[in-house]
C-alpha cells in the first residue's frame, strides 16, 4: 500500500513534488488541487486528475499527506492551518521571523484533527537548519556562517523586474571566495554583509529605456542591493532565454569551533549544496518529510513539527535493521 | 539540575568527553571509572573522583548517563550491554559489520532495565551516517561517496608499528584530489580503492634496521596498504614528536544525484569535517547524544537507539521555541 500524496498548487514547486513522487516507489500522486481552472492545468503524471481547490475536503479519506506548494507571503499562513484540520500536511514556509506564529496556528489545528503538520521543510529553512543545529550541539564554542549561492534569488529577480524600463531580469547571489576561504580555514572572521556575498544582475531593458538609470536604481535599492557590491549586465531576450532559464542555487552552512581543556583544537563542519534546480531539490526534501508525517501520524503522533522534531529514520521507507546494516 | 555524566575508561576519548562536558553548562562530570589503579589516573576536573570499575553499580542512582570510552574490539561488546542494564549509556562502537549484533544485545538489556542506550555515536559511524541517510532520502537516484582524511589512522599506524625494526610510526590517510574534484563536479565516477585515497607513513626506525625491508613490508601489507599507493618517510624521533603528535582527521560524505521528470537536473550534497582532534570531536558528538539519552529516557523511552532514531531537538538543551526562533 503506497502513501497517497495530494499537491495543492502546481507551480515550480508543485511540479517538483510530482517529479519526486515518481522517484519514491512507496508513494503515489493521488490528486493535484488548483485555484486555477483545472482544465488549464496540465500535469505530467498519467491517470491523475486535477481538481478545483474547493473539492479537497471531499477527498479527506483518500489522501494520506497533502503537500502545500503555495507561497509564504499570503498562501501558507492561511492554507497550512486550514488543511491541517483535515490532512497530514507538509509546507515550505520560509518567512523566518513568522515561524513561531505559523507553528502555533498549525499546531492548534493539527492537534484538534489528530494530524501531523511539518512546516518549513526544504533546504533553508530545512536542511541548513538541521545542520546549524547538529553543528551547534557538537561545537559549543564557535561561530556559524551561512553562504548562499551561486544561485538565482527569485525575490531579488522580482525586485529588479519591478523597475521601470525592465522587461526581464535574473539575479544571482554569489559568495565572496575570500570570505569562504577564511571561514573554511577556521579563521573565524567577522564579516559584513558586503564581505560575504556579491550580487550579479542580468537585465533585459525595454527598447529606449535609460540603462544608466536602471543600473543606478538597482544598485541603490535598499535592503535588496544597497548593502552589496552589485554588477549589472544588460543582455538580449535571446541571451536571457539561452543562458539564464534555469533555477540553480545552493550554498553552505559552516560552523567553526574549538574543543579541548583550553580550547586548543579547532574544527570545521561544513554542509554544502550545489543544486541545478532549487524547486526540485526543495520538493525532494518535502517528499521525504511527507513520508515522515505519514509514519509519525500512524504511530499516533499529532501536532505541528519541524525538521528538528523528526527522527531521521522516519524519512526512509527502509526498516531500522536495513538502515543500521547499510547506512550506519 | 544538571545531567550527571559518568565516564568509563580514561584514554584519549575519555579525556575528550571530560573536556566536552566542561563546554556544556547543563552537564556535570560525576565520576570517572577505570580498570587501572585509580590512584594512577589523574583527571582534569577538580573535585571529581576516579573509582575502580567494580564500584560502578553502587553509583547507579547518582549517574544519569554513563559514557563508555573503551574500544570496539573487545571492550564495548561486553560493556555496553552490561551497563545498559543499570544506566542510560552511550558508546562509539564502530565495527560496522557487527552493529546488528551489538544493537540486539544492547536493546535487550536496555529494554529490561527501562534505560536508553545509544550506540555507534561519533562521526563515522555517527554524523557521516546521518548525512548518508539524509542525502539518500532526498536524492533517490544517485551515488554515495565517502572520503577520509587528511588524517591519522590509528589502526594503520599500529600496523606499521608491529613491523620489526619500527620504533614508532604515524600513518595519514589522504583523499586523492582528482577523485574528490570529479565527485564534487557531479561526474559520478566509479572509483577503485587506489583511486580514492593515498597513504603516507612517517616511520622512526630502530638503529641499524633495514629501511628498505621496512618500506617493502609496509607497501605490500595486505588489507592495510597493498591496495593503495603508499609513501614512506623515515624521520627521527624528534621530528615525530615535533610534527606528528596530534590526532587530526576528517573527511567528507558526498551524494550526487538527479531529479526531474527525465532526471535532467543534477545535485551535489556534501558534508565535510576538518578536525584538529579526532577523539575530542568524537567526544563532543557523544556528549550531545548523552543529553538526548537522558531526555528520551525521562520521556519514558527505553531500548537501543542509533543516531537515526534520535530527533535532533533532543540534542539541544534549548526549548523547541528557542530552536525554531534562532536556528530554523
Amino acid at each position: 500500500m503506497s502513501i497517497k500524496i495530494g499537491i495543492l498548487g502546481y507551480g515550480n514547486l508543485g511540479r517538483g513534488v510530482e517529479c519526486a513522487i515518481k522517484q519514491n516507489p512507496d508513494m503515489e500522486l493521488a490528486a493535484v488541487f488548483t485555484r486555477r481552472n483545472p482544465d488549464d492545468v496540465k500535469i505530467l503524471t498519467e491517470g491523475v486528475k486535477v481538481y478545483p481547490v474547493d473539492e479537497m475536503e471531499k477527498m479527506k479519506d483518500s489522501i494520506d499527506v497533502l503537500i502545500l506548494c503555495g507561497g509564504s507571503a499570503t498562501d501558507l499562513p492561511v492554507q497550512t492551518p486550514k488543511y491541517a484540520s483535515m490532512f497530514n500536511v507538509v509546507d515550505s514556509f520560509d518567512t523566518h521571523a513568522k515561524i513561531p506564529e505559523h507553528f502555533a496556528q498549525v499546531d492548534e489545528a493539527a492537534k484538534q484533527s489528530g494530524k501531523v503538520g511539518i512546516i518549513s521543510v526544504g533546504w533553508d529553512p530545512g536542511m541548513f537548519s538541521l545542520n546549524r543545529l547538529y553543528a551547534n550541539v557538537i561545537l559549543r564554542e564557535g561561530n556559524d556562517y551561512t553562504f548562499w549561492g551561486k544561485g538565482v534569488s527569485q525575490g531579488h529577480s522580482d525586485a529588479v523586474r519591478r523597475i521601470e524600463g525592465v522587461k526581464d531580469a535574473r539575479q544571482y547571489t554569489i559568495p565572496v571566495p575570500a570570505a569562504l576561504e577564511a571561514v573554511r580555514a577556521g579563521k573565524n572572521p567577522e564579516l559584513s554583509t558586503r564581505e560575504k556575498h556579491t550580487r550579479e544582475c542580468f537585465v533585459v531593458a525595454e527598447e529606449g529605456a535609460d540603462k544608466a538609470r536602471i543600473e543606478e536604481e538597482i544598485k541603490t535599492m535598499p535592503n535588496y542591493f544597497s548593502d552589496y557590491d552589485t554588477t549589472v549586465h544588460f543582455i538580449t531576450e535571446e541571451e536571457m532565454k539561452a543562458n539564464h532559464s534555469g533555477l540553480p542555487h545552493g550554498g553552505c552552512v559552516i560552523r567553526s569551533g574549538k574543543t579541548g581543556w583550553n580550547q586548543e583544537h579547532n574544527h570545521v563542519i561544513e554542509y554544502s549544496l550545489n543544486l541545478d534546480s532549487n524547486p526540485e531539490f526543495t520538493a525532494s526534501v518535502i517528499v521525504a518529510y511527507a513520508r515522515a508525517a505519514y509514519r509519525m501520524n500512524k504511530e499516533g503522533m499529532s501536532g505541528c513539527k519541524t525538521v528538528f522534531d523528526v527522527a531521521p529514520a522516519y524519512l526512509s521507507e527502509k526498516s531500522g535493521e536495513e538502515l543500521r546494516a547499510h547506512l550506519l
